[in-house]
């Protein structure tokens, strides 16, 4: 990096905090709606002043999403995508701070949003600037798409894609990214596994009854636990008939990275984490990389009855339920819809009702091709070490179906947002470490540098 | 009933609004520790206003137990049992008029409490006045004894029998009651099932993760869903081995009752009030009825994760469940806890713990025996028609064990209560009927002056 750059950089880095101060203040929640035509409006400003072209893409039942072009120096086009949501506060009770107020304590900003994923666009922000700054021009030209749903599952991105596709098509594409692991290396993520979410409802009753009734009267309690019951058994496997179906194994250079991304100090820091003493199913290193390949059936949520402190003996209504099934390639999840709405009725809870709320495709992009290859050598350039691959991440990325099948275009994730493994994405205290955020910035100033050596 | 009695009962039925209007302003809610000792205070005034000697029973970290005794013309002992305290008010905006001011309206007087079990003291008290201005004297003695724990689940009635056990040994007992039924019935409630209320929770995890980790981390959800679920079978027969140990079978005698107690009509306003089509197991009649032998395992709430609108995909770290087992003779519920436990041990639960939050023993008063004899006789003579007995109700009165195994006194329950099947109890707008009163004084008076003919 040359002095005028490094400068400009520096002085980009004391602007991150009051940006993302302002910005957390928001509170974009997309699951209850809340300031979203605010935060939108903020994020066009934001690229506005930073020399995009900017509109809102205006998508029937969504917040808008925020549009932005800006050309550069050579005709290579980068599309830019992050999310202006965050997941709810709730529980409230475990926060030690406001969670709407960036707060700065032991070197970490804390916020709702901060890490996932608020933090990441600044970083985007202030390395543009930063370059502008330096060399007045822009070294290629970059497309940059913001929604507002991706924490509700990005319901409307496949509609906004077959509305606006022909906007979004580029030369390669960056999705939302993570830090820096703890041994400094960048990380490349080449897909997400796919995602059914649905809510569970029962009615067994038009009310509540005494619990003295209960030799009498259908509970909703019960037939909601042994419907989620019988979707797994005792091992954790799902029990949907035809579930595993469409499951492919990992590819040989699949697992040749996994093998290489064994790391047990890693796996030590995540049990300390969150205080367990083994990983399911007691697996570590190599097997454990690896069971991202396959999918899952979690409870999100499950409420019925009375759930306050002491004792009340209640014989519920009502019941419900939340559920997110992560899919692996080549999984679908209207197709895993209709095969849990199979099993329900097979196995008799015909008064389970099934309410799909989200869903998004697995999509993994191939190892080859000059955009992957060169982000590769970026990352070994600037960390002086191979970035680590990954071939599938654990969560959903909804976009990515849509971005395949409607506009064409496949991308990556990496390491220019300023989190790391402890951030605490969707949990209460979520945050940054404020000695990451510099190196986020530089990282991304570097790769933006690099990238404008290719050809469209 | 003689000429003089007739007009000291119509006196006294004139007296029952006032008095009645000053016991309901006193917001005697136990949740809420609400006016207990002034509660407590002005109930043993209106005892030794008519004639009782009277003291405050302590129990440590209990609201005084209000007692009299009333000394007779024979020898024969009776134990009166009530409550002054109330449910809370909650939720206030169902109200249609303030909660704690008798309001009448439409024939009724509407107040919190009034059903359950204020109007029985005030119509007893009536009813004791009547007959001793008519008489001069009582004709036999009269124990009572009246809590202020009862809508809390009476948690210091064993502790009170063991302290003062011995003031409250009789020849026989009432306990709250209700009212008439829509034929015109007595009602003689001779015990009701006994209860183990619990409370679950597990931690898998220190805290909640993003659920992208599901094929690595421990979920709360799934390690409860599962503990739930194996307790039951599809049939609803409970899985815990031992626990239908010690059910006995109802005996031809109560069979005969239930056989009797067959109400079709009854079964329909049930199953309109609930919404539902069918009662369990489809049951109907006679089956339906002796079905209140068969013990429960009622789910009475179960929360974790994320409950609220939309999307949150969360793996949650914890979770909780409440149950109540309603007991059935000669269950026990310490040793259903212990045999709980044990099971979910048994099947590798040992992360599920249990807490018990309340119990208490069923108890069944046997039908033979010259009280309830008497009883019978009493209210088929004031109604002209057969009471319906109750051999077991499907509730817990969790005083019940501690007056069985600490005092050696069993007792029933009847009809001297103004209240009526939709009086509302524990719920908003809880209210009596002014037709029903007089009615209930009158009944209480014909009862007092027939049982002065027993002996001890």
């Amino acid at each position: 990096m040359n002095e005028q750059l490094a400068k400009t950089v520096a002085a980009e880095v004391q602007k991150f905090k009051p940006l993302i101060t302002e910005y957390c203040r928001l509170e974009s929640v997309a699951a209850q709606k809340r300031m979203m035509s605010e935060t939108a409006d903020w994020v066009e400003n934001l690229l506005k002043e930073t020399g995009f072209e900017t509109r809102q893409l205006v998508v029937e039942g969504a917040p808008n999403y925020v549009y932005g072009e800006l050309s550069g120096q050579s005709d290579f086009t980068l599309l830019l995508y992050n999310h202006y949501d965050v997941q709810p506060e709730a529980p409230i009770e475990l926060w030690e701070s406001p969670p709407f107020e960036v707060t700065e304590k032991d070197g970490k900003l804390v916020a709702r949003g901060i890490c996932d994923n608020k933090a990441e666009l600044i970083s985007r922000i202030c390395a543009i600037r930063a370059i502008q700054a330096a060399q007045g021009a822009f070294p290629f030209n970059l497309k940059w798409i913001i929604e507002g749903e991706e924490e509700i599952g990005s319901t409307h991105f496949d509609a906004m894609t077959r509305q606006y596709g022909d906007l979004l098509k580029t030369d390669g594409a960056l999705w939302e990214g993570g830090g820096f692991n703890e041994k400094g290396q960048a990380h490349i993520g080449l897909g997400f596994r796919g995602l059914l979410y649905v809510e569970y409802s029962v009615e067994a009753m038009a009310r509540d009854a005494h619990s003295g009734g209960a030799h009498l009267l259908p509970s909703a309690a019960w037939r909601l636990v042994k419907a989620l019951a019988s979707l797994k058994d005792d091992e954790g496997k799902v029990l949907i008939p035809g579930f595993y179906d469409d499951v492919r194994q990992p590819t040989e250079a699949e697992k040749e990275i996994f093998r290489q991304n064994v790391d047990l100090e890693q796996e030590g820091r995540m049990k300390a984490m969150y205080g367990i003493d083994s990983f399911l199913h007691n697996r570590s290193g190599f097997e454990l990389e690896v069971s991202v390949f396959e999918p899952t059936a979690n409870i999100a949520g499950v409420l019925t009855g009375y759930t306050e402190p002491g004792v009340k003996t209640v014989l519920p209504g009502q019941a419900m339920a939340k559920m997110d099934f992560r899919l692996v390639p080549e999984q679908r999840p209207d197709d895993i819809l209709a095969k849990l709405k199979a099993h329900l009725t097979a196995q008799g809870f015909t008064d389970v009702h099934v309410e799909k709320l989200g869903g998004g495709d697995p999509v993994v992009t191939p190892l080859a091709g000059p955009f992957i290859q060169k982000m590769a050598q970026i990352c070994q350039d600037f960390t002086g070490q191979p970035p680590k691959f990954g071939p599938l991440g654990g969560g959903t990325l909804p976009l990515l179906g849509a971005m395949k099948n409607n506009v064409g275009v496949l991308g990556i994730s990496t390491s220019g947002n300023p989190a790391y493994y402890a951030s605490g994405a969707h949990a209460p205290n979520e945050h940054i470490r404020v000695r990451d955020i510099a190196r986020a910035i530089e990282f991304n100033v570097f790769m933006f540098t690099q990238l404008g050596e290719l050809n469209a």
